[in-house]
């Protein structure tokens, strides 16, 4: 049996398969979980990928109905329908993948050489004696300058007080870490630098472990915030802290502890000590920003809903409680107002779309979702109010993204095609899962445009609301459940939650368009980052009316978006500098004072909607 | 009864006193320690004062035998002889008073115009609107430079934890303090900037509250150092740290301890809140120094004896443990070397002697005592190992000065003359009393250069030793004692171990003259600072050859000039920059590598040695 190597990238699965496989099987059998809603029947068009490398079999006259000439000439093909000719080399867009392998995948990788503000310096001291009797400090900051020109100032207290054994113990010469005129750090020669960027998010928080000399990315590692049981969204949180005095505090302690755990999680990853961590930056949205440094939150919840510090900040790590080098920072990147935070300007400085020419929308879906509308070399942005939906939270069936979730379905006649993740028995649905429900019900015209849902073979009335029963209780039994479970089943309440989430962030953009004076066509690009934003249908996203109708083509989708700016900014001075910048640029329009805002809001909830309808 | 109005500067004392009455007698009346260990003779010389206004009896033939022209010209006169003629104003010298009265008196005070590190600015802010959504932190910046013209880039972590509620409280106006540029605190308009100044001594500490804007001393109080339980000396405490890991820390923890509660105490004094104290200035040896930040001190008892820091240091108070204003720094004077520190720049601070012109000494004598000479310019400073037998440690009769200590003591025929702190019984010698004894007994032939005890109707043998006796078991009846007690004595140890001490300090001040060409006559002025230095009687000092030879007009007794420094470097930034570049010029000299250094030592042992014998 002849055997081809095939080589699935971002991801680097490699391996041989046997010829006659298709790039589906293929996919499957070296573990790279393709999606596919059809089982490989070419009707669903999810396993789409891209040829880079190597002969295969030519396009399907499927396929050219339903790629994109552009699209072909780019060498997008649907897996399923493509076999491998030889070797070859395929990319795999995030959106084939399933959700939890999709995570694996930094959906953007910008290239930044690194220049990063701590820099290491060897150095080498004249013995003292008594005709060279300069104090020990004196004597290094000295011989630094005399061997590599830099002047520092001051060296922190904590590496003071090591200083003067180790400068003995280590025989005279060490490696100091200087970052801007201070020693940060004095240890053996030579040792790492590294540093953590870190994307604290009202729900999860992603950390990634670098080293700080070459750029590169040691370890990630995505955790739950934990302050999630004191409020599942920014305002119940800020409730929560206004009912008691200690409150702050007990919320700033769980992050800073949830933050030391993944300190020691991706060292032991990367096979690095705590101490070698000489930098943390850190983004997140207002409020967690001012939640982990334990400053004031009530006025973030109160008209004109100010921020207690905008301007990026530098603190010592150890003045926070983080349990790093001695004297390191943490670096929080700049805000831009109460519900526009660090981690916005973090994903505007990862997709570089503040300096692309054209008029660019980019969006950070979560419980909070940022937009930001960049033309005419002018940044607008606003905040929606999304809410949780998306994390499967006030959905009666919903969950967060976890094996057993419905993260893909098409309605097919009256029967329901899914796919969950870990193809594991579907417990419920995702916020991916949601949209495509919604989408499916619209299209085959159980939903109207108002949200009400009609008649259908799977409509039934529980109480006193209808539901559409996705996965029925005898469906579940056929998955080989050992009790009898409930159907799966969307209700009308989640479609209103669903049309509230959706319509906040539709209203936004509208908001966003108005302002600046375009029309949605005149959108070049939309790019979609945040976890969620990458699991999405985006024919889904658009067919609700969530999204501006637009051809795919103009729309990326880019993953932790935030999380890359946090890397950027922690190798790179210069991208903090750019990330000042863009803060100071934004313009950050209200919502609320936006002209007619509540019937824009109307409008956007109803499913279907565009803005010529 | 006539009553004439007598004002006794700089201690402060005035009141009317009835005429035909001495000086003495008013002094005493009014409460004004003076010393008269003869009771107004006029033999001892010792209750000496200025007039400075008023008319009072012509000199004595007396007076005239034992003042110089130098001194009658200038209006000094003994009080036991001068009649006052009218109401009068005097200056009384600080050793002509009692210890601890003495230690009232600031020996010198400085006028410097204050221009402190910190400083307030009253500002309004425009309020916050939906049209102006600046951040509260960027709100106030940028107001502070409209208003003022001041930049600052940063705001104290801890006052922007209470800003943003702080601001609202108090309708958008307050008062910031401003450090260089950052704002340390903000509080309500209009608020007190207190700072503190403490010398930070082996055996003491004295804290001095001071209004920052004025300039003005609200309090003042000397406390014990209580690490003097680990060790008496710096050596001793040193050797206390090398034993424990633990012990560094602990010896901070006491320090700190202490330094909080004189904060408390002095506040109390002054009806101040201790978070109204904005600025710290600390001045210590270089390990008293080291112990208050925790820095290692083993490299500082080893040859070539190096500080592990030498320049000025900026630390926040709560970093430290100190608990005054939140934002608060705590500013260290610059160190010289291992065992010249920060005490010693604050003493040539305030003395200005580094800006005279001729040859000047300068010592600060204490359980070690440092020497400066300045000449042609230069200054070049030593410091000498002249152990605790001022604070009367190793002394078997000697004691620290506290009531019923012997401070003064002459030999008249066979009987002892003394005066006791506070009249009390007498219990024991202080370091004035010991010098004072070492000097008589030299002057009566008791002891010979050698330091050997001769023979004396007082002199008797107890075990293998020689002893004097001071007062003996009978006189000490005398006083009404209670129960039999010993007789206090001066032994063949005692005299040894001052001879250890002056010896230290006279070899010191002679390896400085030698290195820079220099004989003691051209010494133009002698300047003693430190507690002890303002209780000894120069005369005595010099008898014993402790002190040069030289005319008792050119030594002047400062008291704390330590102390004196930290306040002119706590209200003065000009003063700051100028402690710096005092420690830049001084040149530190290692006694032990001094040509001959031994043979210089030995000699400078010798009881009245004098560089010509």
């Amino acid at each position: 049996m002849k055997l081809q190597k095939i080589d699935f990238e971002p991801i680097g699965r490699r391996g041989e398969c046997p010829a006659g496989q298709s790039l589906l099987e293929a996919a499957h059998q070296l573990g790279v979980e393709l999606v596919s809603l059809c089982g490989g029947k070419g009707t669903c068009h999810r396993c789409k990928v891209q040829v880079l490398a190597g002969r295969v079999s030519p396009p399907t006259e499927n396929e050219k109905g339903t790629l994109s000439p552009q699209e072909l000439k780019n060498g997008y093909r649907l897996a399923c329908e493509t076999y491998p000719l030889g070797d070859c080399k395929l990319s795999v867009p995030p959106e084939s993948l399933t959700a939890p392998q999709r995570t694996q995948v930094e959906g953007l990788e910008v290239a930044v050489s690194p220049e990063p503000p701590v820099r290491a310096y060897h150095f080498e001291l004249p013995p003292p004696s008594i005709e060279d009797m300069r104090a020990d400090a004196k004597r290094v900051l000295e011989t630094l300058y005399q061997q590599h020109r830099v002047r520092c100032c001051t060296i922190d207290l904590e590496v003071l007080r090591s200083l003067s054994p180790q400068l003995r113990s280590g025989n005279w010469q060490a490696q100091a870490s200087i970052r801007g005129d201070e020693i940060i750090a004095i240890r053996p020669w030579p040792s790492r630098q590294l540093g953590l960027a870190v994307d604290v998010g009202t729900t999860k928080i992603a950390g990634y472990l670098l080293d700080l000399d070459s750029g590169q990315t040691l370890a990630a590692q995505g955790i739950m915030n934990p302050q999630i049981a004191s409020g599942e969204d920014v305002i119940s949180r800020i409730t929560y802290i206004g009912k008691s005095s200690s409150a702050a505090a007990r919320l700033q302690r769980l992050v800073i502890k949830a933050l030391n755990q993944l300190v020691v999680d991706l060292c032991a990853e990367a096979e690095a000590k705590t101490k070698e961590i000489l930098e943390i930056v850190v983004v997140g949205n207002t409020a967690m920003h001012h939640l982990l440094l334990r400053l004031p939150v009530a006025q973030l919840a109160l008209s004109p809903f100010l921020p207690a510090v905008s301007k990026a900040l530098d603190i010592k790590a150890r003045d926070l409680g983080l349990r790093i080098a001695p004297g390191a920072y943490v670096h929080l990147l700049p805000n831009i107002a109460g519900f526009v935070g660090a981690d916005h300007v973090a994903m505007l400085l990862a997709t570089e779309v503040w300096q692309t020419g054209g008029v660019t929308l980019a969006l950070d879906i979560g419980t909070n979702t940022e937009v930001a509308l960049v033309s005419d070399g002018e940044i607008a942005s606003v905040s929606c109010a999304s809410g949780p939906a998306f994390e499967g939270a006030h959905i009666k069936d919903g969950m967060r993204a976890a094996p057993g979730a419905i993260e893909r379905l098409r309605l097919v006649d009256d029967a329901i095609e899914y796919q969950t993740i870990g193809g594991a028995p579907p417990v419920g649905l995702c916020g991916s899962g949601i949209l495509d429900a919604i989408s499916q019900l619209h299209l085959a015209g159980v939903l109207d445009a108002s949200g009400r849902m009609g008649d259908h073979p799977r409509v039934r009335t529980v109480g006193e609301q209808r539901e559409f029963v996705l996965v029925s209780e005898e469906e579940r039994e056929g998955w080989g459940e050992q009790e009898k479970r409930p159907a799966i089943t969307i209700t009308q309440n989640d479609v209103r939650e669903l049309q509230l989430a959706k319509g906040a962030i539709r209203s936004g953009i509208q908001v966003l368009l108005d302002a600046a004076g375009h029309a949605v066509p005149e959108i070049e690009q939309v790019i979609i980052a945040g976890a969620f934003g990458s699991y999405i249908d985006v024919d889904s996203a658009i067919t609700i009316g969530m999204l501006p109708r637009l051809p795919l083509c103009r729309f990326r989708q880019v993953g932790n978006a935030a999380g890359m700016g946090a890397k950027l900014a922690l190798i790179s001075q210069r991208q903090r500098v750019e990330a000042q910048r863009i803060a100071n640029r934004v313009r950050y329009i209200e919502l609320t004072t936006a002209p007619n805002f509540t019937q824009t809001f109307i409008n956007a909830t109803y499913i279907g909607y565009h803005e010529s309808g």
